[in-house]
């Protein structure tokens, strides 16, 4: 039963997410007219999701609609915005309700959770594929970046990484978990990664640099210590790995997922020293789940330690070009 | 020769368009971050072309480099707002060096000509594809929208359309020109549109409505007056057809080219009698190639005024999930 292109817009994404005072006029115009309040920078991001490439071939509707903003508010994050609106581009083979259903409801959950109002988008026929752009706000001067690393730095990261990866290669047979449980989780911070927004809006002016891991964590380090012009030792005995990735693999793989998995959308930050009392008491405070795991030091590139001795971390990340 | 996407994206996309003191941190962090400036309203538009649904496979690249833009920047110029900062999220079959070139610099050089800045994107692999996200600036208050036409107002556009469709059917072979000076121009308004920002900015204050004319001058005016809860006429014989579409075609389909064939970006606008005199005051001065059509009038719909009689328009205007 297809539908106009516009009676599918009206029907699933012309109020979705959160509403908002700040959106003078938002979905079914030409563009969207926003209000940014005073004195605060403003911050984009945008990122693509490709079926086949970014999400398997037949993955459910809810957790593509999650992952797409999800992806976005992981950005934001790892910027320490706080995320505003949403703009939806969405390439469909055909118009399946079903499907748009539970996208639609899936991505404004998460948008609600986040006070995020979808303000505006385009949908075309063509191969399954999406690009979402978040707008967020930070004080002036506050959002945070990669390149602010000093050696010295204390490395955090948030939550489990490795999890995401474990869990994508159980939803491509890659992996096999005997226990049902242990599957059921890393399947789902796949299928529905939790992207740490409030921490990363409790790290401006704690921070010195901020990423967030998508490409896998020795990567992404790599990354940030190359903007912050210095190089990194992790530990790998302080990589924390979940109980239910270490129950499926072992402790020894689950830190090479650790490192190397991708697609976690944790945040990977630096606290310089004079700033790590401060940073225990966020801790303490509730700031969440965060581990710390090694240091910036002089120099470049990043080294792992582990208890057979010390090794050049050389993983490129994962890079849609190289492979 | 594959190159990584961090490569690529710092070769042909790290400084691309405007150079501009708005921009605090532009490309290769997660996120940009810009500053807009006080006592402003943001408006942000977005829109997707993908392969085979929005150009021809095959189309130059320095054409879909040009017209992934311009058809963002036609949707500000439609809001009356001033282009500022942009994002690209391409998709792409594989790192083709020329195509990538001559993407980039056709967009470059529009986004330069308009003062606008790339400062962000996304690079992923998959069928051809991009989506251009771009924020724009307007006095609070001051962004048009497609809503605010009263019966008696006049209706105008810019330009000639029709010729880009008539452009697009020589793309595909499906309509021969002889005089190849008229099939030039007429590819030419295909290929590489003319975004009409600098009317769109002077018809704050000065329009009652607007809207780009991106699925046909009929539809779009049908959009237009269901915004505005009004009806319009239209006079066939005051559009204006372009005289390499008159001679192309004849002057009769001319005007059906004009009325259905969409892909113009021009703007379609109505001012409100009162105004019409500042609004010729504009035109003296320079405002550019623009047409008065028809008059809204009460009730709904489209009616075209031709020599024959009254026509009832019934153009569904381009619905990508309708054919």
């Amino acid at each position: 039963m297809p539908q106009s292109e516009f009676e599918l817009i009206g029907k699933y994404f012309s109020r979705l997410g959160a509403e908002r005072g700040d959106v003078r006029v938002g979905v079914g115009d030409d563009g969207a007219v926003l209000m940014p309040p005073p004195a605060r920078e403003l911050v984009v991001v945008t990122d693509s999701l490709v079926e086949d490439v970014h999400f398997p071939k037949g993955s459910p509707a809810a957790s593509v609609g999650h992952r797409a903003f999800a992806v976005n508010l992981s950005d934001l994050a790892a910027m320490g915005a706080e995320p505003a609106w949403a703009l939806l581009a969405l390439t469909l083979p055909q118009a399946d309700e079903t499907w748009l259903d539970g996208f639609a409801r899936a991505a404004g959950d998460l948008c609600r959770k986040h006070g995020v109002a979808l303000v505006g988008g385009d949908t075309t026929r063509g191969p399954l594929s999406m690009t979402v752009t978040l707008m967020g706000l930070a004080p002036v001067g506050a959002a945070l970046e990669r390149g602010g690393g000093q050696p010295g730095d204390a490395i955090f990261v948030t939550g489990s990484p490795g999890d995401s990866a474990a869990g994508l290669a159980l939803e491509q047979n890659r992996l096999h978990v005997s226990d049902p449980m242990s599957a059921r989780i890393l399947r789902d911070r796949f299928l529905f990664p939790t992207p740490r927004c409030e921490v990363g809006i409790a790290l401006r002016g704690l921070a010195s640099a901020c990423i967030d891991v998508s490409d896998g964590l020795g990567g992404d380090l790599e990354k940030l210590c190359a903007a912050s012009g210095c190089g990194a030792e992790i530990d790998a005995a302080a990589l924390p790995v979940s109980e239910a990735l270490a129950g499926a693999v072992g402790r020894e793989l689950a830190r090479e997922y650790a490192l190397t998995g991708g697609e976690d959308f944790e945040l990977l930050f630096t606290v310089p020293q004079a700033k790590l009392t401060a940073m225990n008491d966020a801790v303490a405070l509730g700031l969440g789940p965060l581990t710390r795991i090694g240091t910036l030091v002089p120099g470049k590139g990043v080294r792992v330690f582990t208890r057979a001795g010390v090794m050049q971390f050389s993983g490129a990340g994962f890079d849609h070009f190289a492979r």
